[in-house]
């Protein structure tokens, strides 16, 4: 570890020099034909770290056992404003002579208060597009974080038009979501903590939409730790940047996924060039992967983090990748922003998915009596009754008989089994 | 701070003498009766210390704002085993000669997990009952920090009645809950971080059950920082503590409350006398300002904090307490073990408690193409459907009617009006 801290000395010394100490550059070809250099990194953090955490990297039991080797969470969804965001918007803006203009943006997201809070913060008026179905908490977020928030459009493409045409209009300064050096070497500083934190980690996994933070921290992690293994991960409904990789950006037709906050059809041309020389591959899971993470963080390690954040956790515990497997891991968790009413769309799902929720129907002769008996026998296997529903026109049904939707809470499949047998065992008929 | 630090020292060398620097000890007319020195809680930190997180205390601009000062969250729901019971459970087992025996306790919450945990740490063997009634999360949670888990009786007495019959007939040692110097000086030690961590703090505001972690924490903080008020909050439906203060523990008939980790019927003998001398107040919080909270906590905090563990932040927010406005205000989330079909209950309260959600009885005539139109307007209006229900046997309808329940999700209470109204104006009735 020494080693390693002598080694990113040398490199903060000698960035615009070849002779860096003992780092073996065989795999940073470009390291002195591009823009970037680690230097200006480290240059970002110092210009935002006044403003930002340094978030915590917490190693989770929980999340190792599952995983099968060490799992530590790089908890951005603890930032500022609950997102990375901020540290490129804040980047960004300490490098753009402003002078008395104001600053627009466009998000229905995360980079919407990342940009309000990083102007205020430097004394800078931001007005915000978002298209006119952004969630109200989105809204007075950004607003409560002092930017003027304006609706627009039914969609982002609306939103956004309309917001560039304004921007141009009132001679303003736009900053946008990622495709842009210094919004990448802001979100790049992320990386600079993990390395610096755990310098002996083998893998990191970053989320990856527009492909900013990816960018910058495989840039920030492989300049200073070159043995170390960085993946971006994305949703399967939204994977432009694994289709992408390699090559030059490709657009998606459609996307689809819960993870909003990665949704991207296109990456940009500046994240895929840093991503294709830095990046290790690009990775995919699925929503229902997604959503299976996000509560078991929620239920063990007691953090909220949104769906677009949780995608590299859930690579290195779903069991697809044995490239993961028995590494020391650090996933990034890039978010937190979740809506709460998604969390409980998300937990429904998630209870019937874990057999925390069953959904019975039961035959019954269509006469007085007949509920009393079916929930005192639920009652005796400590089964939870949340809904019943009477269907009598079901196809199949005799006249003299209905069938008795019931939803029940109850703690696992087994339990699960146990009522449905015990129904059985008095002569129910269940479909 | 200086002066602060070097009482501290002061006292931390001096705890058996009275010449303990320039502390006014005024207010601890006890300091030399009672059993307890602020040593025993310096003595048990350096016990546990290399088994527990010191927890992190965070500064929360959103609190702040609602509760018109500043706000700082001390998070022991990041604790190890999700809540501060940990501490206390170590500082025993660490002070108690165990031998080759067993360790037991009872507990369906956050005392099951710390017994388990502390006495796998220390590689003692523990027994845990639980009432049969037990989540199922809580029972694998206990299993995975290495306990064996008994599952006993209908009702917590009764499985805690087996433990101690076990126990007994066993040989084995008991863990108590609350009622016991070392446990309380365990908790205590959350209060040692307080003080140095924030040492400019007025107010510290904790919640309380049994009185374990207040006894703890009031003694702690008082005694290293006399000026601080420390206040006891409990749920308003099960305010054994604030019944019995200022006196003897008193027994509550019954109690009902969502915050089941503070659910408790009579405080100790112990901690009452503690809370006595040392807290400033006990003030209580209802089940909707508990549960209001523990969403807020989740979307603007990213934390998930169980019900009891919330009830400080809901005093300190809840505006009905003036002594508590405008102070620099540490409110002690002390847990986060909460079961995620819980969290699901709270929101679906919460959301319509906050008007996002919206239920609508739409009167319709009972043709083809009514739910068609009427769920027309509801799109246009931008209200999201999520429940529909046919009801054709209210009272008050002509043959030919019928009524439309619907459930909508929409962004606040204005949104919900609007969709209202249009509907009204559509010239359909609402019940």
């Amino acid at each position: 570890m020494t080693d390693r801290i002598l080694q990113y000395a040398a490199i903060l010394r000698n960035t615009d020099t070849k002779a860096v100490g003992t780092i073996d550059f065989t795999r940073h070809v470009y390291y002195n034909k591009r823009a970037m250099k680690i230097k200006d990194i480290e240059q970002a953090r110092q210009r935002i770290a006044s403003f930002v955490h340094h978030t915590p990297l917490e190693y989770s039991e929980t999340f190792s056992k599952m995983a099968g080797g060490p799992v530590y969470l790089k908890c951005e969804n603890l930032q500022k404003t609950g997102s990375f965001k901020v540290r490129g918007a804040l980047n960004k803006l300490s490098k753009t002579d402003v002078g008395d203009k104001k600053v627009y943006s466009c998000s229905a997201g995360n980079h919407a208060q990342g940009v309000a809070f990083a102007a205020t913060k430097r004394g800078i008026e931001s007005v915000i597009y978002m298209p006119l179905s952004a969630p109200l908490a989105k809204v007075s977020a950004t607003e409560g974080y002092g930017a003027r928030v304006v609706l627009h459009g039914d969609v982002f493409d609306d939103a956004q038009a309309e917001a560039l045409r304004i921007c141009k209009a009132e001679n303003g300064i736009f900053i946008p979501p990622f495709d842009d050096e210094d919004i990448i070497a802001g979100q790049g500083t992320v990386g600079l903590e993990i390395a610096e934190d755990i310098s002996d980690a083998e893998t990191v996994l970053v989320p990856a939409g527009g492909g900013g933070l990816l960018a910058g921290v495989a840039f920030a992690v492989k300049s200073l730790l070159p043995d170390v293994k960085v993946y971006g991960v994305q949703a399967a409904g939204a994977a432009a940047v694994a289709s992408s990789f390699g090559g030059s950006p490709k657009t998606l037709d459609k996307i689809f996924t819960i993870a909003d906050g990665i949704a991207v059809k296109r990456p940009g041309d500046i994240t895929m060039k840093y991503i294709n020389e830095y990046a290790d591959g690009i990775l995919t899971v699925t929503d229902d992967e997604i959503a299976s993470t996000v509560i078991s963080l929620i239920e063990r390690a007691k953090e909220i983090v949104e769906p677009a954040g949780a995608v590299g956790l859930a690579a290195a515990i779903c069991d697809r990748y044995p490239e993961l497997r028995g590494k020391k891991t650090v996933c990034l968790l890039s978010g937190g922003n979740v809506d709460v009413g998604f969390i409980h769309k998300i937990i429904e799902r998630g209870l019937v998915s874990r057999g925390r929720q069953i959904r019975l129907s039961v035959v019954l002769s269509d006469k007085p009596g007949s509920l009393q008996a079916v929930s005192g026998i639920l009652a005796e296997n400590g089964a939870n009754v949340i809904a019943v529903q009477y269907d009598r026109v079901n196809a199949g049904l005799s006249l003299n008989e209905t069938i008795l939707h019931i939803t029940c809470e109850v703690t696992g499949f087994e339990h699960g089994k146990r009522v449905m047998s015990a129904l059985e065992a008095t002569g129910y008929r269940l479909q």
